[in-house]
């Protein structure tokens, strides 16, 4: 019977997921439940300690105790004396029972949900209001509206808990006829305000469409404002001068299949690591048990949160701050990755399970890929002696997602080397999102990167959290620094010593990255000495030490995203404490249960099982090169070995033998048809 | 005749370098020279834009006015009165003739040669004082001695002007018969000091091999030192456990040959980007003349210089300090690049010219790489709606070169994108820097990384030039900061507003970067505005924000290198004013004519042509995993279009086609024998 039960860790499989469903239906007889979500509440982590023990030891048989099958359910109850109360559910899909329930009230709003937003187009569409000062905007001929659903934001004091969506508005134009003509090229100044309980438009903020020295606020557009837009076509069949020619091909063949190896449905095994790789609706992908050559390094690796904060001052576009993870989840944001497309190689694709508005589970196909690549030379030396140069590659293991939120996307991945180093990337693409502009003006809130198209300025706070287990799960975070230390007889006669500094952080707190002390941090596990070294044992942290959240601390942005205030924080691991923003981020006005609460409780976090939450940014302020789809912007942490191995774990690496490279001789290059040398 | 003169840039052949040669031969009749070094001298600007503005104009004939071909050659004259004097002579070498001519006396030293290198070791190994120190060692049996000749780093005040060399010194475990026995992992405590003019060892340096709390000088070893030590093998035949055998074969393909073309021997033309791509023994690969599109970017990109300083405080490692750019250029550094193992694809080679010992010219084969590669994804966007999305990859081509400076290895590459973005790339890798430490001892100056062997802490400090000619070559660097701004009621009443300010600099100076302002800086072209967002036109450069040099500024090591105070230099342009070190680096005692020197010139720099210097760093602080060949630590800096162009220049890149990847199902994955599914 208990080999039956998916791995602790495994995400809620179709039927898991369904069978949370029906039971909380069987709960609330009578009463309509709109389902939001429904995913593993993972188990606590000391039953899974114990059976991952067992596990990496061999021993784990049919009749190893297992934590429970835990879902947890985020539904609306319609019916009674209140309009919709939100619960949130835990439910042992095993036993079919609930064993936790929370109805979580008008504390906090419930995540938004793709149904939801669908609501909200149509409300707009249905406004006779709306219809009405459309009429006043007059479209240019063949333009038709597009209405973009967006959260709120956080709400003025004066809105209560009512629960509202706003909407950005555009025009496509359609004489293309092309569905996919980039109607963000020609942005309206409505801002519809939808109250989602009562399902109806409630206000239109007209944001102000002028430029450096013009009102803040108050309505200046004129009719046909959107007669001065130009086109700004990305797919190719509408770019005016084609695509390029002159680009050869360029494939990567793996003629004897790839080097991991997949097993269990989620358990990833290539060049010495193990790892499981999940997906969850509110994260993406996630690792767990990350270990390298039989040892413990990592628990859990994941995006923990992000928030996108727009700087343009007028009103309402300080509503404009995204938390893309924590306000909806990315679920139904996740991209459906297509081969030859997004990767080159040999691919394996990990498929999800969300949950439709009736709660019931629906695949969504290919939404993590696996695949390997060469990033380049990995080690090389050469003893100028004999000549004899010995060069490793470097293969990487890159798994990775990708999130749509309507005009914006991120490329999310983990990269693993063979030097038991890990990177964790983002990167930032798609359409920067802009507002109408009157002809000709320009303004210090952002770039006029198309006719009548004004890109804002925003931020880019993301949130990685690390769970290490180095060698065990007691582990300390120490800080290190290289600080110059004075010339001085006795420790420093040259002056050419500097000092390396460690100092353990003792107590759950946020700290700020330093890059000119080359400030980084190590966690450590206290308990054991590198044999050769002598050092503890740990894993280097090493962020871009980037731009904190810009907006007023005591702004809403800011009070929003305390976790953006901090380029680092240790805590000490609680169950279910996951997500830097807090539980409950849409139309938030101050964050509640992130991280900067997890800090505060001011744990003492010495040889203790820590949590690192590393957080970093992109102050993007729009160049002109960024439109209509932007290059990608990258960022990368790594979490590589320090004193972890006793030698360059990727010293048994074979040297790149010939790869079937070839050269090319300088007459054939120059020539148009490419004749090559063969390999020498 | 102007015809077969080869291009105002190309790299001197090798008859023009041995004409050189000659001529200088001829001027120093009976006279003993000693060639040190043979490149070109490049013209001034002012005739090279002149040919360069007719170039690009397809304009060039037979006729056109063509920059005299320079050498600038370095030798040592010996006779006369004077044991050997430093020359430095321009020879104009289609009309063989002397243009110029400098003695440069004792004022600074030659740069090295691998001739004196070689020297250095011969008169080690030939000194009794040398022979009889190394049997009071006492070497294990099967042991041999190697001597590793160094620069001698800063001279004390009593050294004079005396030229010297340090050599430090390591024992082979001749046991298995293999030359690459890793001699690194057995260090000696004895650095001999040899006098280059009188060709003998003046003295033996033995450094303290203690620890923490040990004396920083005297001799502390004892007989029998490396007995404690253990061998660290790199060269896959003497690794005890061999090389991993589960990494299978990822090759790249180019069935249609590269997408560059090559012509006139040096230029490159790839995906709207058009350079010279040149070698001299100084620089290694330098760029000229980099367009996009027929825009001018850059007229020269190069490694201007770098400093590796070593923190131990004892005597005498405050003189490992190696300009490895400037002490002698890099050119008998450089690796000779080979096939299918430095690189994957279609690669093509370029050769260098180097000298002998006599002056004669002779060819280095693959000394550049050049490669395409990609490099993941570089823009897409899906449109929820219709659920197209686009994607596009990121093709890079990829100028390379590697150098070997005894046990360690650099690794430099200038990458072009498709969004017309350039990056310059340093690698480290190679073996990292030991010292003999007793057995048992641990230190505060470095780790121990094998038995017996100390990693000292060190910093690479490395500049890159930067030489703009932004649609043109009148230039001006803008500093810009993303800066909070305090809610107020009429300019930020939401909190959510953030400044960015543009600052030029008008004047030669050093600046420092500053992330958490997110200070970047622009080269803008002042004269022309972008026709779409009215901002000027320029290129953005980005640099890591690293720690600098931590050495005390009164200490020797930071007054060789004041070009590592600050992150960034801009100066006003001057002819042949290359390395941010000085033009004479070895053995100097405070940086004279570089970029330090340039920049207290205090030009205006307003609007004229200016030189952009960025420097950056890594503090390594060495850990076990770096031993005994380290994985590559990498470093990028950089440089992007701000509003150059009118849109994203990479738009125009067709939509990733399927590149003969395929999708492999989870249960062959499992199976041992991958069995591939077919592409989908």
């Amino acid at each position: 019977m208990g080999v039956s039960i998916p791995h602790p860790l495994s995400s809620l499989s179709v039927e898991e997921t369904n069978q949370a469903r029906d039971t909380v239906l069987k709960l609330h007889p009578g009463a309509i439940v709109d389902f939001r979500t429904i995913y593993l509440l993972e188990p606590p982590k000391l039953e899974v300690k114990l059976f991952l023990e067992l596990e990496h030891n061999g021993s784990v048989t049919d009749d190893t105790p297992r934590p429970a099958r835990l879902a947890q359910v985020r539904y609306d109850v319609i019916g009674g004396l209140k309009a919709a109360e939100y619960h949130e559910s835990v439910i042992d899909v095993i036993a079919c029972k609930r064993v936790g329930h929370t109805i979580v009230g008008s504390a906090h709003h419930a995540g938004l949900t793709v149904f939801e937003f669908r609501k909200v187009v149509e409300c707009v569409k249905a406004s006779n209001l709306f219809q009405e000062k459309l009429q006043t905007i007059r479209l240019p001929p063949g333009f038709e509206l597009v209405i973009e659903p967006w959260p709120y934001g956080a709400p003025d004091q004066d809105d209560g808990d009512t629960r509202f969506f706003q909407a950005l508005c555009f025009a496509r134009d359609t004489a293309s006829g092309n569905p996919d003509a980039n109607f963000y090229a020609y942005p309206l100044p409505l801002v519809p305000i939808i109250d989602a309980r009562k399902n109806e438009l409630v206000r239109i903020d007209e944001p102000a469409t002028g430029g450096e020295h013009d009102p803040l606020v108050g309505r200046t557009h004129k009719v046909g404002l959107v007669d001065h837009c130009r086109g700004a076509e990305y797919v190719p069949e509408l770019l005016l001068s084609g695509t390029r020619e002159d680009l050869k091909p360029l494939t990567v063949q793996q003629p004897e299949g790839p080097s991991f190896t997949i097993s269990d449905g989620n358990l990833v095994e290539w060049q010495k690591w193990r790892m499981r790789v999940t997906f969850n609706p509110r994260e993406g992908a996630v690792l767990h048990d990350i270990c390298y050559d039989g040892r413990n390094v990592l628990y859990r690796l994941s995006i923990s949160d992000m928030t996108v904060p727009y700087a343009d001052p007028r009103a309402p576009f300080h509503r404009k701050q995204a938390f893309d993870f924590g306000d909806g989840g990315l679920g139904h944001a996740v991209n459906n990755l297509t081969l030859g497309c997004d990767c080159l190689g040999v691919i394996k694709y990990f498929d999800g399970v969300l949950t439709g508005a009736d709660g019931s589970a629906e695949i969504t196909k290919n939404v993590i890929c696996l695949h390997e690549q060469d990033n380049g030379i990995n080690w090389k030396h050469t003893n100028w002696r004999t000549r004899r140069a010995v060069v490793t590659r470097r293969r990487e293991l890159v798994v990775q997602f990708i999130i749509t939120l309507a005009n914006y996307e991120y490329i999310f991945a983990f990269k693993f080397d063979q030097a038991a180093g890990i990177t964790v990337e983002a990167r930032a693409t798609g359409i920067v999102s802009v507002v109408n502009i009157d002809e000709g003006k320009t303004a210090p809130w952002g770039n006029v990167v198309s006719q009548g198209a004004l890109a804002q300025n925003h931020q880019h706070m993301f949130c990685v959290r690390i769970d290490p287990a180095v060698d065990g799960h007691q582990n300390t975070l120490i800080q290190e620094e290289s600080l110059p230390v004075r010339r001085d007889k006795r420790t420093n006669p040259n002056g050419n010593y500097y000092e390396v500094r460690q100092t353990p952080i003792t107590t759950s707190v946020g700290i700020d990255l330093a890059p000119f002390n080359n400030r980084v941090f190590k966690v450590q596990n206290l308990s054991k000495r590198n044999p050769v070294s002598g050092n503890r044992v740990g894993y280097k942290i090493t962020a871009p030490a980037t731009q904190l959240l810009l907006a007023d601390p005591n702004s809403i942005q800011a009070q929003r995203a305390l976790f953006a205030q901090h380029h680092l924080w240790v805590t000490k691991y609680k169950d279910d404490e996951l997500y830097a923003g807090g539980r409950h981020t849409l139309q938030s006005r101050r964050e509640i249960g992130g991280v900067a609460d997890a800090a505060a409780r001011n744990d003492d976090i010495l040889n203790e099982d820590i949590v690192v939450w590393t957080v970093f940014g992109l102050t993007h302020n729009p160049r002109i090169e960024d439109w209509p789809v932007m290059p990608v912007e990258i960022l990368q942490v790594h979490i590589t070995p320090s004193d972890f191995f006793t030698q360059n774990p990727a010293l048994d690496v074979p040297s790149a033998a010939d790869n079937g490279s070839k050269s090319v001789s300088a007459q054939c290059c120059s020539a148009s048809d490419a004749d090559l040398a063969a390999a020498e």
